[in-house]
């Protein structure tokens, strides 16, 4: 198949962040903006989300520079999604102090023209319901990615696993993996989750890489063993966004393409922590990646 | 250079083994049997430890079977290591239940020839002021690793430091080398640790891996993503006996086989947590080996 654009559905919110290095307040983030900026360096990325009417034009035009189809961001009456956390010594761990979800609240996706033509779909982590009910919205997506998240498997778990089968890829991390199938190894754990219908599972392990599940085959990658994680806030889905927006952009889902793809999302990922936020990713090019995939492929190769 | 053989000094114990999974008694263990057995699949190893009276004919079967040279294996008065250990649900925990160090307690190694001559030194985790006393009755050491533990770094860090620049290569896990690094990043603590002296260090990371950092270079690799760790007692050991039993076999230092090396370390790892204790090992061959690389170039390759 030849290339195509991502829609991504999920949240955009501003973000105060305080790592042991030190703080920055209201960053531009969300799950959905991090996906879609990591997206947006290999293909055209339409982004369903709202925001409030306290949204800043700056903002707005940051992401429209990236190319990305603003289309689908909704202004309703409100506050734009806050989060504020507290990362620990260990950046591992993190306490939420303050959240305040605004607009998200009432979030009742709409996906309209040309968002709706988007060959790959990847539905942020919201509740299931909602997922299979943007998903629905889409007539004939060739790719669908799927985020989750300890909450959604606790309280929603029997519409996420309807939702499985119609899933291509989807994203977690061992956590996750194992809450969803109520198992400890991990690999056994990412099994039970093909089983129940996802096609393959990514498992995302942070600083320590990624293990990608097939049913005929397994793609295990390190993580760069960077010597200063900035602020780990958006890795996960600059990562997803990485993997599918390289995908997107090839056509490719060869296997070998496929593996290609979790190493730019690796790549990605890997500049997102250097700074707060997504600060990074404004004076990044695709140079820069291209540089630091061959220096991954120095650091693997044997 | 050619070929060489080892000499490895630690412990050769008695485990008893608590895991998710079962229990086993009196499992033939100890650093410098699970270190021997795995190079000698590649290589001669020469084994340097005490052993008690009580020590039995069949291990001394079982591990000359296996090539290893037992002339450097001390019988002393008395009783032979043990340990019993427990582990988590997260394997990646457990708890000493039971410790005997025996014999082991006044361990004052003495290497004499064939060891002595052995291109190869792997210091097994033992009080740093013995391992610089064992080092220095080698005449020409080619290659010398050393492994260490928490309790050495906090209660001998001078000796430890002091023999570091007379280490090819350090082993150590992530927490012992944040601890000797007094740095919580793992790759700037390993920078220190090549500051203070250390060729090239090896962080080892359990099921996610294992990261190889030398002044010019990082090398990272995951693990197997297994979906039985039936007991991960000895599998440090065992990955670097695999690692420098491929440096002793091949004779080739380059960058490119040292990985290779890794790889091989990693391969040997992967079996021995497939069974209690050493049990996997004792019917392991050469092919199923080769079987595994290969699978782990699979796992790997992009």
């Amino acid at each position: 198949m030849s290339a195509s654009s991502i829609a991504v559905i999920g949240s955009v919110a501003f973000d105060t962040l305080e790592t042991p290095v030190g703080r920055a307040d209201d960053e531009l983030g969300g799950s959905a903006t991090h996906f879609a900026v990591a997206a947006s360096f290999f293909t055209r990325v339409h982004l369903v989300a709202p925001v409030g009417t306290d949204f800043p034009a700056d903002a707005r035009t940051y992401l429209a520079s990236r190319g990305i189809d603003l289309s689908g961001l909704e202004t309703r009456e409100g506050t734009t999604f806050r989060w504020h956390g507290r990362y620990h010594e260990d950046v591992n761990h993190r306490d939420t102090l303050h959240l305040d979800l605004g607009v998200f609240g009432g979030f009742q996706p709409t996906v309209t023209s040309p968002a709706r033509e988007a060959g790959i779909v990847f539905l942020g982590n919201i509740d299931p319901t909602l997922q299979r009910g943007v998903l629905e919205q889409f007539p004939s997506p060739s790719l669908v990615g799927l985020d989750t998240m300890n909450h959604w498997i606790d309280e929603a778990r029997a519409p996420l696993e309807a939702l499985l089968p119609r899933i291509d890829l989807l994203v977690v991390n061992d956590e996750e993996a194992r809450l969803l199938a109520r198992e400890r190894n991990v690999a056994k754990a990412a099994r039970r989750i093909l089983a129940l219908g996802a096609k393959t599972v990514l498992v995302k392990r942070g600083e320590y890489g990624a293990i990608l599940f097939s049913p005929n085959s397994v793609f295990a990658v390190p993580a760069f063993p960077l010597e200063e994680v900035f602020d780990p806030t958006g890795a996960g889905d600059t990562f997803a966004g990485g993997m599918l927006g390289w995908l997107a952009h090839t056509g490719d889902r060869s296997e070998k393409n496929l593996r290609r793809a979790i190493v730019y999302g690796t790549v990605l990922a890997s500049f997102v922590v250097e700074d707060f936020g997504g600060r990074r990713m404004r004076d990044l090019d695709r140079d820069a990646i291209e540089r630091r995939y061959r220096q991954f492929v120095a650091l693997t190769e044997f």
